[in-house]
């Protein structure tokens, strides 16, 4: 283990952690704010630097970089900055309690966007700026965003980008990384600036749209509003947001190609069929079951399809209180909430990829059961997929479903019921943010002890980082031996 | 596709379901039952050795036998053993609706013991007689017991064994499999007549005995009292069956090697150390749940080992109202109702050996995340694990939650909450009987409609046979493409 080159990174990133502070610094100037905020904007700002700084200077005497040191440097930093980023909330009482900003933050930074706070419209402009903007920074990675910005970044970063970037495979746009991490970040922030700009034009406050911008481009969810989105109660804006947060779940690479005209080969893409046709299809239940309730047929379908919309992409907004939905549709809605986005977006959850590539392994054994002599192969985007690749995705299923199986007798402890517990965790672990019962739309994860809140705010950061990262972190061995 | 040796077998199973019927016509004229009775179970089995006869008349052109026609003839053979003994229950109008009787006798065969009477009390002995008689003959196999009687059994029925016996991998005790079959009979019988003795001298009646005897050998757990267990309030009994549930979801090959004097090797068995292990962490931490409410110490102990033992080997017999347990608690037992006993055994759900498997297969996932250079195996019972082995668990495990899911959701439509829908299709997918919320030890299944009880007569059977012969048999491609 290489441990002067954590010490280096993690450096780097918590002056960069510092100079994204002075962001909220000037919104809070811009609003005329008291000088509490300012302060802690700016008190906070000096000591991330400061930390960041003295941790920078070490004396760098191998540069040998494994994979051990690429999931420790993500999922340290991941913590580290949810850790500074609360600061600010506590100093200036907004968030009194350092655990609850802390789980607001890594709820912010992993984009999941599931909050403590009772009332939302209580906090001041440069903190609720300062808290969505957390998403937009988390959406692409952390990491990845230093790779972009850092002028020689490692040769060996590999590492960290497949442990920030999402989906059972890593494939590099271009040759460089660095390269790849600057197209991804122009696609998503020009992307940003196209959903801002929109709602803006559909009469939404600036201050709003942006907020709400930053919240759909990193799937994340925090709002601006106790309501979510309800109170903004424009057609215009639900579909807006509703595209937007599909278009995100969407593979970036998708929109590379199309912007070096392979449309064509993008639009052919397996998983974006499977991801439209699951949209379609869940949209389309969801809205017959309501109508067999009290809905009439157009709201049915206007609320299936923003909802569905926003669980699938993991972000997590809400118009309709779908914790009074009929128990098909609230658990066709958890169901989205494994499933997740595309791999290679800002989504969370299991993503399609990897729901395909596991009912395809599951449609394979039941062929080489009737046909044990046979040899079965599993075709993925019009290739023959290695066996290898399927046992690694099977594995990570099962990882994924025991890790999730004890987060929920945990969180048990101090729920009423299984759809509590049960969604509590699937929309932590999956990055949605509201769950159902009493984590549902119209609650938050307030009531919970301060344990719960600490054990859901790692399952968060364990769900964006695909779990191995925070796994490989807390091994001893990571520590112990010398590689 | 051969049809006729299907015709042929499932010819010979109804004519041996029809000899058994004489059981419980014998046990109607003992206890002087009316006529309407006696001529239930003797018109039903005339019929069903009718049309038996008639099947089996067949010509064999070709004697040749796969996989396809040994799982094809297994999960026939289920369904039409369920339809033929629903028929006394419904003539004799002790169960008036046809759909019920098919599921009563659906969870009797598959072990699972869940049932839509609402007073068990009120059925007469031979009908109480045939209800757990069915455990008995499918805890070990209904097609494995005529293997063991049949005098000249196909060479090629290796297929039907492997599509009837539990777990993972399927191992021949002796080189000839009707002695195989002959053998696991003898332990199956000896061990259910000893649970039978001591439950008579422990005092319970020595009709109940040997009800009670059929429900623990087949990890059933269809009773003879509204009570279940509870109202014979004596702690002997509950110890005798606890250990009975245990000894009957261990694997038979062992209690074969302690029998041909290797006990040593049987204590060895690494699934077996697993299996206790669980048993003893999971009564632990109930009981320190249950401690927690307002349980004494003593009783809680009591009570959660007699619960996880009938839970985790999949009978389903209760003494507490477990379904008033805190939630922690509740959560423990559907966890153990996937574990479900060891492979061999008579006992449901997805069996110790593939959890450990899935838990080895996660595990060399994370060191090979660690280190993607080096090779890592997988060790199970002192042998490296085929890779191939490993990805069939993993892709059955795929396979169990995809049709689990689908099911939740149909169930769902008809429950008025999740753990209710969840724990309904838990109970019968690992043949266990009861589940909580609406379908807990202290109601039924009686409130479902008949669409949904169809669907969870098909999901016992389903469980029973470990999926693939049920999923093989209703695919397009096994009656209509000849091979």
């Amino acid at each position: 283990m290489n441990k002067q080159i954590i010490r280096y990174t993690l450096g780097n990133i918590l002056m960069i952690l510092a100079g994204l502070m002075i962001l909220p610094l000037i919104v809070s100037l811009i609003y005329q704010e008291s000088w509490v905020n300012i302060a802690s904007f700016l008190g906070t700002a000096l000591v991330t630097f400061a930390i960041g700084f003295f941790l920078s200077r070490t004396k760098l005497h191998r540069r040998n970089f494994y994979a051990t040191e690429g999931f420790t440097i993500v999922s340290l930093s991941w913590i580290a900055i949810s850790f500074f980023s609360a600061i600010p909330f506590v100093v200036s009482q907004q968030i009194p309690s350092f655990v609850d900003a802390f789980f607001e933050m890594s709820s912010g930074f992993t984009t999941t966007g599931a909050s403590i706070l009772n009332d939302v419209e209580a906090l001041s402009h440069s903190m609720l700026f300062w808290r969505s903007f957390t998403h937009f920074v988390g959406g692409m990675g952390v990491l990845v965003f230093a790779l972009a910005i850092l002028p020689k970044a490692e040769s060996a970063s590999v590492h960290i980008m497949k442990a920030e970037m999402t989906g059972p495979t890593f494939g590099k746009l271009v040759s460089k990384l660095s390269s790849t991490a600057r197209i991804l970040y122009v696609i998503y922030f020009v992307f940003m600036m196209i959903t801002l700009g929109l709602l803006w034009l559909a009469g939404v406050p600036f201050f709003d749209s942006m907020l709400l911008a930053f919240g759909t481009a990193g799937t994340g969810g925090f709002g601006v509003l106790n309501g979510s989105i309800a109170p903004y109660d424009s057609f215009t804006v639900e579909m807006i947001l509703s595209i937007g947060m599909i278009v995100f779940s969407i593979n970036f690479n998708l929109f590379y190609l199309a912007f070096i005209g392979q449309a064509k080969r993008a639009l052919k893409s397996e998983e974006l069929r499977w991801f439209l046709a699951i949209i379609a299809g869940s949209v389309f239940l969801i809205a017959l079951n309501l109508i067999s309730t009290s809905y009439g047929v157009t709201s049915a379908f206007r609320d299936s399809f923003f909802t569905v919309a926003s669980i699938i992409s993991t972000t997590g907004y809400s118009t309709a209180l779908f914790d009074h939905w009929p128990l098909f549709s609230q658990l066709m809605l958890i169901l989205l909430m494994f499933v997740g986005g595309m791999a290679g977006s800002t989504a969370g959850g299991l993503k399609v990829s990897r729901i395909m590539l596991l009912i395809k392994a599951a449609w394979a054994e039941i062929k080489r059961t009737i046909r044990p002599n046979r040899v079965v192969t599993i075709e993925y985007e019009g290739r023959r997929i290695d066996a290898k690749l399927v046992n690694t995705v099977l594995s990570y299923f099962v990882v994924y479903v025991l890790i999730f199986v004890v987060a929920v007798l945990v969180v048990s402890l101090e729920t009423p019921n299984l759809l509590s517990s049960f969604s509590a965790v699937a929309a932590t672990f999956n990055n949605i943010g509201p769950g159902l019962g009493i984590v549902g739309p119209s609650q938050n994860f307030a009531h919970f002890s301060p344990l719960v809140k600490i054990v859901l705010s790692f399952i968060m950061i364990m769900g964006r980082l695909e779990i191995f990262p925070m796994i490989i972190l807390f091994a001893p061995n990571t520590w112990l031996k010398r590689f």
